[in-house]
Formats: structure tokens, C-alpha cells, sequence
């Protein structure tokens, strides 16, 4: 509830109050924003025009119940990103300046992307997003050739490509709709929050907030495929999408994020197979460090992609949904 | 008594002065806040209006009798930090600028919080806070799995986890205001303020700053605990809290602050027993320097932190109110 | 169809719109140009006199359905030809700023020059244009003469040399308007398409923007040519142009980008021979390496330089059109 | 003599003018001033109201026949301490701006506070300021124990405090005011006077300020001890004072600058001892290099302060009236 | 023609248009320069008074038709540089800003001068000078003295100077305007212009802009000096000042850009002697290297300078008009 | 003549104009000047109040036909003391900005002190200095006593000193006026001018700027004694201050400016004795170097610093008027 229906709601009006339906406003944030753009500013027409402060909302007020989309969002002023990050947070933005102090509900869902070979956010901002998602490029020689083929229909005629996905399109909606009603039903058992907290421990997480993201993201898991409880596997599923970012990397590492949690994972609900296993990823890095750099030129690999070699994990990140069982 | 209180009282008006009940105010100092915020400025709409310099109160003007909180404080400009210490210190905001002279009263506690590995104070400034706590990360999977459940019930019916601990909270506000009234007739004798000094002065502190907290944190303990005169136990427990801070980090150093405190404090109260510990944690601290760096992943701690080994302090540094005896 | 057109379709005006044949507009964007003369800004003159927000067009607003021109894009601010590539690949730009949210239709071609001697773009800005030309100075002598002696002739009298390219020039905007017609309708086969991507994966190109680049540049010169269907030597033909300035460069690589794509097009498209030359290019190159740097004074090189050492490209780089088949 | 009262006295009128008491200034400029502040400026208000330039003062007119207070004078701008240093040694502030052109009197004792841990002022404005103190922390434990019980007492009523204090207070004020009184009549003989200089261009300080303020400080020694005549002695006590800030500093030099000042002094009035003392000196000195550095965490010193080592000066430099004979 | 005449000239008036003599403006570029006073502006005042957008002309517009002067090019800004020189190169200068937009002519010679010991212009600018010429202090006694009596004569009455030399200038001033009526005549073979071009081959000059201005110059001095066709032999005077600053410099290069130039031109009119020479000029160029440096403190060279060693450069530079054949 | 009066000779005024005596001005220009200051700049009261542009002089202005002193002059802007120097060159500074196009006499000698410790002028700044004087601390005791006791008098009553000096002043006033009358008669023989010109090449002095200032102060000298034509033994009086400045510094010299030139010009005046002397000059500069450094602190010198070691230069460098004979 945001300030205003509270107010409403104490000032003795029965709820709930009356609603109206509006369509998801989808925002984006551009690079080049200023603070007065992104949380309001003085409307200096009115203020010349007629002597009054009035405050115009800026992209935070545009954006509330809904979605801030930042493009590039490692490249945005560090600052800027705290303000966005505190009002997701918090689902109200705060606007003191120049005599004027207003409080205005800025609940939204923020989506940055960026490619982090272009500068990095510090660790404490990487740290507030709850869930990250690290996409590659497809190696699928026949995919990449039916996107391609998509995308030309697409520029040939948009409006005939839209419809010919609608059907799709509206059932995936249906589903999250369904996801969302059913989400305050699920269950998540004592076990499985205390094997949560016992992996972010065991990866040195700072604070609570990988905890508190696990269970959340668990949970929204199993109300998308319809189940009443969390699971061990839902748990699994989720874990790298909101633990890997978390973890703070060290240069002579020779295991990425995802494998940590997964082995943390498996440590903490199978040891025995844990203990085996970190065993096999040691040596394989180790063996790693003295193979050729993928990255350097030295003659081209051979023909046929699809023949890719067996140590190389097929298809490296593109994100295909949340891995199934 | 602030300063216009002070004039009335000059005036000749009776003593006391009518007073008014208000709530304590908690103002937050937002990381991008400029001088003008601070401290006030000329209010625009009445210069261009009117005509006339009026003053605009700033952010310590509001938090005057109350709080004042500052997240990443260590990120904030020096020199706004040295203002609001400034104003903190002397209890008075005076504000200079563009042909305005004001002085109002502008009493606060301000309370910083921030990460270190960000970047630190300058010392001169550090040392001018009266007390600091090390806050770190819970290593107990209950205790997290008790916070992330509390948090996800705090989110689904804030209303309702605010009812359930009001009782607990109110229990508290009454203990503190009881104590703020006994404080006034704590008495601190004087071989416990020598001791005190002769800490201090060992500990190569710089100014009597130490000194002083010191003592006002040991009678503000005894006050919370209801007894009328500090003992030399109430200085063991608020030292580290008072001095950790102000003692001047030496890289090469393997003793962090607590334990100098801890083992000055020995050395002033039982020279003989401190002899004997400082020999063996300087030995322990030679070994730890071969052991592997905690941080650097070697595979993953065995399975079951609460099995943590003897020599690691238990919760290390997590807040859990001032030490018992 | 820009957005006014599209909402007047959608008010129910029949299609075709009725439609006024303009000069295709050539814009050239000034090195020192501010965002405000790029994307727009509000009128000063109308804010000031009448009160009200006016809009008042940019550059890119003037570059609708034409050309727009960068010289020295090298040189321009990172964020300026973010934005300019935004409104490119979009064909709409959007300004939001003091109150104001416009969007305009701005569907232009963008076309940069500049010395990569001087400071190269971002990989990830590089990227985003389509082709790329390596221009370099002409060696031919008689070619060089010719080119001086039209410059002199040019200078002395414009217009006469203008008249007298005249008909040349006529025919080729009649080739390039006959092929810009003739290209919705040239097809590029399934297996071409694949080829295509599989080239691209090969090379290790991010995302699949060269992809689609290379199909549409490869149907426009089926296009220019009078073929109904694109052809692997069309593909061949243009591969360079597309892909060159995608490839991450690495100091140590002996080869340079368009021997790499020749190279992968090869090893796609006849494999067996993609081998053998591999290896005569590596041993080609290893020797490059001893020979002294070109660059060097160290005598000049023997008089006549149309007896060019045989290893040299003769032309290397010059803009000649298309390579033939 | 102010330029105002000397155009009075010009314009005919009688001598002595008439005289008005007024209370001592005491102006603090702190660290954010800006040289508008510190200057004056032109008063904006009236500016705008009436079309006139009018002067409104600065910190420097406030500050006239008073005391400037500097804290942390070394992180002011060196550009404003210049501008400071400039009106007090000349006694008047010259502002020209936008077509201002005024000459006030700005006649005051400059006094500045400083960590020079955070950073020195250039030479060449250190060598302007008169006298000089190095301020350390008391090792006292019982000094230190009594200056916060008297702090903790004044916070719990400083009326009273002050009130206690009083008599002692107006002690001093008199004679401080019976010392400018006898100031103008006290001699220095020439011999004294050589030997300041022949000490001065010993140590090889820069210009004569040095020479100056040595004659100065001890002339003001004498007066405030009611002698009529400066001694060998008056000025043996304050050369440090006067001299210390003037040396230049080499990393290498294991002599401080107070230590050289006496010997220098010694020197020219005791040429034999001197010799003595400084092969003592320079032997102690060599030996300093091979001991431990004393910040360095060693283990704590001996558990009593009072104990401290002979060489080592006792309360090494806390400011403590000019020392006795 | 200039923009403005053309337009009359479109409109059907007949040619010639009248003309009117002015004296040829001599414009000087201030360093501190800025773009507004560059290129011209919203004229303020105007604006202001009458709310209109009127243009005020900058530098370039008066410099329309005669000189432009920049006195220490090379510390001038690159984009300063860089409007000028294109605004040198097109005859138009275009200015866009705030809703202005306008093109007026701005033909004109461009002259810099500069110590090119305090910073270099970038190649790319420098390449766009056409002529460059290389100024030393003279070495010869008797002229040092001569110009010094001529500058004191000066001083003491500039009048009558300017007068002692009137009928000489006066002669200079005809044989230019002599010159310039006949360029248009003057006839350039085709075998010069190929040699010029492979001598700018040659020299690995990039573009073609020294091939054109090598052309020009020749042209200009065949003019000068009454004769109908361009030589060899005027192309050999002319190269060094046309080329000199178009070499790309290596460090570790000997030879400096003149005698790279010279020996490039007798490789292209007469092979066999160029042969003969760089053999000669690369060992002298090493037995230079042995030499002390001319510049280090050794002693004074022998007292009479008129007495030059032999292989120093007599007069080395000092600029005396186009060398003589 | 300025040229407003150029004007009036021009308008056919008679000559000489009528001329009133003003006292010459000594303007000061400050460390923080802005360029508007130093130039000139728009009258802002005039500007808003009447709407005319009218031009308010600056310090340039002001300095005209008499001094302008400019403190730290090494610490003062590039840029600045460029402008400073152009006008003080040419007699005229030229205000060109916002419109307004200025010219006004501006006559000066400008006068700079500095601390060439804190930073050096541009050695192509530096060269356009006349004459410089390197100022150094006096070790003469019984001056040094003599200059204190003369300050403390002042200080305690200026009036009185001035007076006990007028005398003295008066007298120096008058030869000064006396030898600006002389000095147009003055002549100096063309044998002397050669050998001026021949030492300046000599000391490789660049452009003629160093011979004129050598023969202007040559006559300046001859003219100040009373002497109707300059000697050679003028020009060795004053080399030093016309040259040592305009030498550039080799870090490894170990012959300072003032040696180099008097060497350079007993060797154009009597090589021999120079021939001897260079060989004595540069054995002991060669011993100068294994002497322990004086600024370094080994013990204090002897006592008596009127015994001065013999190869140290007596009072080395303060400013006693020009040598005598």
C-alpha cells in the first residue's frame, strides 16, 4: 500500500479501496539521465509563471507499479544508481530539495543490463539486485540463422510477425498471471530455509539479502509450475541465478561463480558427493591453466561447431528459462 | 538550553521554561546532499517575492533534539562530514553565507554507518565520533533462518509483526528512559577515571577525546543497569566500543584494536596476568600468518559451521548489545 | 512508416498516404554539436516571449530519411554516438527533458570517418555500425597526377567540371534507384543463410548483428547487380566489408581482420583448400616478423614503385566499389 | 593608524580622536569559506533593489583590531591564506571587483591550528606566520584525568564552571594589559640584536622575518615579566618559538628544529659548550636510527608512564607558558 | 565567388558585379580566443532589447578575404584549430547554435606561428598547413647588430624608419601583384606534375594534399618570377615547404624532413647521383652521433663564430626567401 | 605617443600637445586576478541600468605610462602574464569580447618578483623579461641588525623614518630624472654593438631580444653616470642581469648563468685571459663537486660567518646596485 491509500485507509475509508485498472507502465532509464530527471524537480514554468513550487514527477514516480528498465546500467553514475536501487527498495522515493520535501510511492521492478568487460558496479551496488542473469551469445549455427530469419521478417513487416507469435505470447501471460495469484499459497518448509541459509553461509555471502532472494525466487519457482510447496530442487534450480553475483571474485580463481554455488549446494544437501566432486573440478581447473586462451588467435577451431569439444559446457549461458529437473 | 532559551533566560523570564512535548526527530542525510541542504540557505521564493533574505532551515535544523543518521558515511565529502560533526560537538548550526549571520540551536546525535573496504575517514575525523561497532555477517543458519522468515512476514503484513513486538519494544523505551534519568547521579570515582587515563595513555590515543567517552559510556552503563556508581568491570565492557577506532592502524600489525584495548586494559588493572597474554598472542599471531588467507577460495570450509574452529572468535563482531560481565 | 503517419492510419486515412517528394536531406554533425543541437531542445525565444515550451528540432530531426554525416566520429563524446546509433537502429528519437517528452520520427542513414591513429570507439560502439571501409592513400602514380590535375581544374572553374561528370553521375543514381527497388524482391536461400552464421560463429562475432548485416548486404549487391537470388560468392564478396571491424583485435595477432574472415569463409565453404592456406598464411607471417618495419627511414625504397615488391597488396585498401567476382 | 582615522586626522582635525571601547573580535573563518566571504562583496540586495554597488564587509573587516581564528589553516586554499597573511601583515584589505575599489583597515592577530600530519602549508607561507607551537598529547595520567573531569563538569553547568574560574581569568587579563602598556618602553641593547641576527643567518633562515619577530617575541617576553631590558635570556626562551617553522626540512636530518635553534644559540653566545653539545648530539643521534620506531606495535611499554626513559623529553612539547629561566 | 555574390549572380545580374577595394583586413587570433569570438554569435544585446535572434560576426567573418594570424598555433586548442582551418579549406563558415544557422563567406590566409618546443599540433592539423617553414636565431654577427640599430632607430622614431623603406616595400608589393595577375597563365607540364607525385609516393605522404600544394607552390614561383612554365627546378625550390611538415617523425631518424625531401627529388631526376648521396649522408649522420651535443655546457666554442666548422649548416634556416637556383 | 594623441598630430593638432603632469602610477597586480581585471571588461551597472555597452578599464588601463608590479609572478597564470607582457611589448592592449573592440594605451614597465622554488615561468616567458636580479638572503650581520632596527622604528612611527630619508630619496630622484634626459644623447659606437651581438651568439641566446635589452642597459648605465657614449666596460656591468635569465638550464652544469656569461664575454673582449680562465673555472667546479652539499645539516658552520671560506662569492647576489668598475 503506498502512502497516499494508507492515508485514505486511516482516515477511515473501508477496504479495499476502489481500484482502477492501468496497463504496466514499462520505463526506461536513459544514460544521460540527470537526478532531476530520475526522482522530480520544481516545474519551472509554474514556478516563473505563477510564483508556486510545484513538483513534476521524474522517471522514479513514471515508473511506480511497474518496470525502470536501465540499458548500461554499470556505465550510470554510481549515485544514480543508489537513489534508483533505495527507491525499488524501499517502493517510495524521498524529494528534499530547494524547500521542497515530498514523499511519493515509487514501487517498481528494476531491470539493468549492461556488459561488464565495460566497468563493473561496485560490489555493494551488485550486491542489492536480486536475481542476475549472464547471457552469451548462442553457438547454434541453425538458431542464429532462423533469429536472423525472424528479424528480417520482423523489419520487412512488424505488425504480421506480432500477430503470428500473439497466441504464444498471451498463453505465457496467462501463466505468470496464474504464477502470481498462487504465489502467497506457497509453502516453503523449515528444512529447506535452513539448508537456504546454510549454503549463503558456507559461500561467505555478506548479510542476509542472498537468503532472503533464494526464498523468494524458490518460491516463485514452484507457484510457476503450479506446486502448493518449495523443494530441494526448486531450490537448486534457482540458486545460481541469485547467489552467483554475490560472491566476490578473486582474480586467481579458477572456478566461476555458478560452479561454487553448486558445489556449496551439493555440499550442504549430498557431502558425500560434494567431497568427490570438488575433488574432479580442482584437478580439471588446474589442468585448465595450461591450455591455449580460447580468446587468442591461433588458427581457427575446427569446422563444424557442433562437434564442439566435451570439457566445453554446450551452449555457455544463453538463457534458455530456469534449467529444468 | 539552546540559545534563544537562553536569551529568554537572560531576559528574566522564570526557570523552567514552559516546555512542549514533542516526538524525537530521525533525519536521514542522503549521500548527495549539498551544503545548502545541510545547513539551510536563503529561501528563494521569498527573496524573488519579497524582497527579503529569509532563512530556510537545512537538515540540522530538523534534527535538532533528535537524530541524525548518515548512511555511507564514508563516502561523504570530508568536508560535510567536518560541518555536521562541527554542529554535532558544539550543539550550534551557524550559517555565513550571502550576507545572512544566523545561529540556531542544532543538538543531535548523529550515528554514520558505512563499509570500510570502500573507503575510510580521514582520521581526524574518525576519532571525533564517540563510539564505533564493527558490524559483520551472522555465521548461525538459525539466526538467519529466523531473520529471512521474519523478513518475509514483515513484508507480507507489515502492520501485524509491528503489533507482535510492540510490547518488547515499549519494555525497552522505558529502561532507556529510566536510565537517562538515573545518569545524572552516577558518580565515576576517581581511581576508575585514572584508570582510565592511564588506558588511554598507554594506547598512544591521540587527545583526551578517548578519555572522556570513555568515561561518559561507563556511567551511561552503570545508569542502564541501575547502579549508582561506575566500577572498573563497566570501563572492560564499553572500552573497546570508546578506543577501537582511535588507535592508528599499522599495516604491518597482526593484533587488531579490541585486543590492544582488551590487553591495555589488563595491563593497567592486572600487569602480571596481561605479561603472560601478551607472550602468547603474539605467538598466536606469528602462526596465523602461515595459515591461508580466510577470503581465497581453497574448497569449501568443512560442511557444518557451527563446528568452526576454536581458534576464529565466535560471531565475530555481530552486535549483540554491550558485553556481559 | 514514422509514428504521425502511423497514427493517422490508424484514425482510419486510407493507403497509401498521400506523399511529396523532398531532396534526400545530407546532415553533417559538428564535432563540438551539444546534445541540445543534436536531439533538440526547447525554444528559447518562444519560452521567453510567449510562456509556452515550444520544441525546436535537432539535428537528428533534420536527418529524417536521409544521411547523416560524422566526420572525425572517433573524436566524439562515447555518449553522443550512443545516442545517434539509438535513434539509427530505432528510426525514433525520443527527448525527454525540463518538462518536455517528444518522440519524432528520425530514420537516417549514419556515416563516420575518422583516423583510428587518433583514438578508436568503444568495441561495443564499433560494433554497432554496419560496414566498414579501411581508406588508405593511393600508391598509383599516373592515378595520383590525374587526381591533382581534376582538383586544380575544379578550383578554377566548379561548375564546368561538374557539368562534365554530370551524365556519369546520372547513371548511377539510376543503377542504385533500379537496385533499391529490385531488392524487396531478391531472395537468399536457406543454405546461404547458414553458411552465413556459420561463418560468423567461426569468427567468434558477438551476438548476431553480423549476421543480419552480412545477409542484407550481400541481397544488395544481388541487388545492384540484377540477381533475383543471392549467391555464396555475393556473400563472399561483402563478408569483409561486414564483419572486418568486429573481430576483437590482439596485439599479437600476425593476421590481420580481412584475411581472418577470407580465411573463415573458406574454411566454411571449401575446407580442404581453408587448410592448406592456414598454413602458408601462419609461416607467411611468422617471416613478416623479421623484416624490418616498414615505417622505419632507412633509405628510401628503390625509385620506381610500380616495380612494387611482389609480397606488398598493390592497392592496399584504396575504395575501388565492390571487389569483382 | 586605519586610513579613515588618518583622513580625519588629514582633514585637520584634533589629535587624539575620540575613542570608543568595544569588546575584542574574535572571528572564526572556517575551512569552507569562499574569498566572497573572506573579502566582502558587493551586497546583492541592495544590488538588485536600488541599481547601487554597495560594499558589504567581510570576515576581514569583522575581524579589525581583533583575532582571526583559522582551524586547520593547512587545508585551507593556499591562494586564501595568502590573501589573509597579505591584510594582516598590512593591516589593511584592498578588495577590487566588478568595479569595486575599496581599502578597508584589517588590522588583527591571525592565529591558525593545524594537523600537519594532513598536509603543510608551502614554505613560503609558514615562513609568514610569527610563532609557532607544537602541540602533543599530555602523558600526565593524572593532568589528563583532571581536564575531563573539569570538560565533564562544565557539561553538567557551564555557568559554574566559569564562574569558578573567573578571578584567574582577570589576573591574567591584567597583566596582559599592563604588558602592552609597558611594551613601547622596553629596550633591546645592540648586542642582543647582533646576536639574534648572527643565530638567524647561522641557521640560515630565509630573509629577516626571522630577525624581526625574534626581537619582537622577546621585547614582549620582557614586558610581560616588567623587566625594562630584553636579556641574552628573553630571547634564549622564545627563539624556538620564533624559529622552529622557519628551517627547512630534510627528510634526512635527524636533529629536530628545536634542537638546532639551541644549539645555534649556544653557538653564538657560548661557542666552547657548544662544540661539546653537538658532537653529544650528533653521537645520540646516530644512535636513535638503530632503536625501534616507536609507533610500530611492539608489545605495549612498560605498564607506568611516570617511568619514562631520561632521554626522552618529558611532556614533549605541550604548551605550557613560555619556559621558565 | 562567395555565397552572397553567387546568389546575385543566380538572379540574373550580369557579370562582373561591381567591386569596391578595400585594403586586405589583417586579422590577429588571440590565444585566449573563444568560440564565440571565433565564429560569431547571438549578438546579446539585441536579444535582449529587442528580442530578437540578430547575428554577430566573429574572427573568421572578418577576416573574409585577407589574413589570418594565429600567434602560438600549436597551444591553441585542436577544435579551435580545427573550425579555423576548415573554414581556411572551404571559404565558408558555418555557424549553428541556438536556433541560429548561418554560412557566410570566410576566405582567407591562414598564418601560424610557434615554438614547437612547447607542444606539437597533432599530425592531422599539421598536415593541413600548406606551407611550413622552419625559423632560427641567425648566427651572424654583423645582421644581429644591424636589425638590433634598425629596432633602436625604430624605437626612437618609427616614422621616419617606415619611410627610409617605403620605395623598397612599395617594389615588393607590385612584383606580388605582378605575380598574381600572371598564375593564372602559368602552365604546369605533365611530366613535372608526375614527378612531384611520385616524389610525395615516395616519401609515404598521407593523401594527396602535398602533391596538390607542391603543385601550387611551383606554380606560384614560376609566377613570381615572370616565367610561363613551371621546371624541375622550381619544384626543387619549393619541396622542403611544402613537405617537410608532412614527414611522419621517427626518433631514432638522423636525417632530418629537409634533407629527406632533397634526396627523394634527385631519386626521382637523377637515380644515380640520389645513390651516391644517401650513402654519404647515412655516414655522416653516424660519425654525428659521436659528437657531443651542441647544446651541453663544454667549455665555449672558439670565439669567432664567423669561423663555422665546415660541416655545420651555414645560416641554418633562418628564413631568406625561396632558395636561389 | 599613445594613440589617442596619434590621433590628435593626425587631426593636424599642433605639436607638442599640451601635457599636464599626473604622478606616475604603481599599480599591483594580485595573485587571483581574473583576466576581466587585468583587461577591462563591460560596465555591469551600465549594462542593466541603461542598456548600453560601455567599457570599464582594468589594471592595464590604469598602469598606463607607469609601473605595474606583479608579486609571485610564477605562480600567476601562463596565459595572463602572456597578455601582461604582449601589452607591456607593444604599449597597447586590446579588449575584444561580448562585442565590444577596444585599444587603449597601455605604457608600463612591469616589474615581477617570484620564488623560483615554487615554480619556474616558461622559458619562452621568462626571455621576454628585460632584466632579472636573483635575490638572496644577506649574511652580514650587522646590516641584518641595522635593517631590523630600521623596521622596528618604522613600525613604530612611519611618518618619522620617511622624513629621517626624504633627503636621500630626493637625491636619488633627481639623478634619475637627470639620466632619463641624458639618455637620448647617449651613443654607443658600432664596435661595441658588435661585440654585444658576438657574445650573445656566443652564449647561443635565442632570437635578438638579449642584445637589444644588453645595449639599451648598456646606455642606461652610461647615461645614469654621466657619460656621453657607452664602454665596453658599461656592457660588462650589465650582461649579467640582460642574460643570465635567457640560458637555458642544463641540469648537469656546474657553471651558474652569471660565470657563463662573464666568461663568454672576456672571451669575446680578450680571448686569451678567457682561455685561461675556463681551464681554472672548470677544475674547480669539477672539485666544487665532491664538497659535502651546503643545505644539508652536518653540524653547524664555523661561528663566525664574517670568515668566510675565500671561494665562496662575498654577499652572493643581494642587490647592492649595479658593480662598479
Amino acid at each position: 500500500m503506498g502512502p497516499w491509500a494508507l492515508d485514505r485507509v486511516k482516515a477511515g475509508e473501508k477496504t479495499p479501496l476502489p481500484a482502477t485498472k492501468v496497463k504496466t507502465p514499462l520505463v526506461e532509464l536513459p544514460l544521460g539521465a540527470t537526478e532531476d530527471r530520475i526522482c522530480g524537480t520544481i516545474d519551472i514554468e509554474k514556478a516563473l509563471g505563477q510564483g508556486i513550487k510545484a513538483y513534476e514527477p521524474g522517471l522514479l514516480a513514471r515508473a511506480n507499479r511497474g518496470i525502470l528498465y536501465v540499458d548500461e546500467v554499470n556505465l550510470l553514475d554510481d549515485g544514480f544508481v543508489d537513489v534508483v536501487l533505495d527507491a525499488a527498495a524501499g517502493g517510495v522515493n524521498t524529494v528534499e530539495r530547494e524547500g521542497i520535501s515530498i514523499r511519493h510511492p515509487a514501487k517498481f521492478i528494476m531491470i539493468g543490463s549492461g556488459n561488464a568487460a565495460e566497468g563493473e558496479l561496485r560490489p555493494q551496488l551488485l550486491d542489492r539486485f536480486g536475481l542476475s542473469v549472464d547471457v552469451r551469445t548462442m553457438d547454434d549455427i541453425k538458431m542464429r540463422a532462423a533469429m536472423v530469419r525472424d528479424r528480417m521478417t520482423y523489419e520487412a513487416d512488424p505488425l504480421a510477425l506480432c500477430a503470428s507469435v500473439e497466441a504464444e505470447q498471451q498463453q505465457l501471460r496467462d501463466k505468470l498471471d496464474g504464477a502470481t495469484e498462487a504465489l502467497k499459497n506457497v509453502q516453503i518448509p523449515r528444512e529447506v530455509r535452513l539448508k537456504i541459509s546454510e549454503m549463503c553461509s558456507l559461500l561467505g555471502v555478506d548479510g542476509i539479502r542472498g537468503d532472503i532472494t533464494t526464498n523468494r525466487a524458490a518460491k516463485a519457482l514452484a507457484a510457476l509450475e503450479g506446486r502448493p510447496e518449495v523443494s530441494l530442487d526448486d531450490v537448486k534450480r534457482v540458486a545460481g541465478l541469485c547467489l552467483n553475483h554475490r560472491l566476490r571474485k578473486d582474480v586467481l580463481d579458477v572456478i566461476d561463480g555458478g560452479a561454487k554455488v553448486a558445489l556449496a549446494w551439493r555440499r550442504v544437501t549430498d557431502p558425500a558427493r560434494a567431497e568427490r566432486e570438488a575433488k574432479v573440478a580442482a584437478e580439471k581447473a588446474a589442468a585448465e591453466v595450461e591450455k591455449p586462451k580460447a580468446g587468442s588467435w591461433g588458427g581457427l577451431p575446427s569446422a563444424v561447431p557442433g562437434g564442439a569439444p566435451a570439457a566445453a559446457p554446450a551452449k555457455p549461458g544463453s538463457w534458455g528459462g530456469i534449467p529444468g529437473r
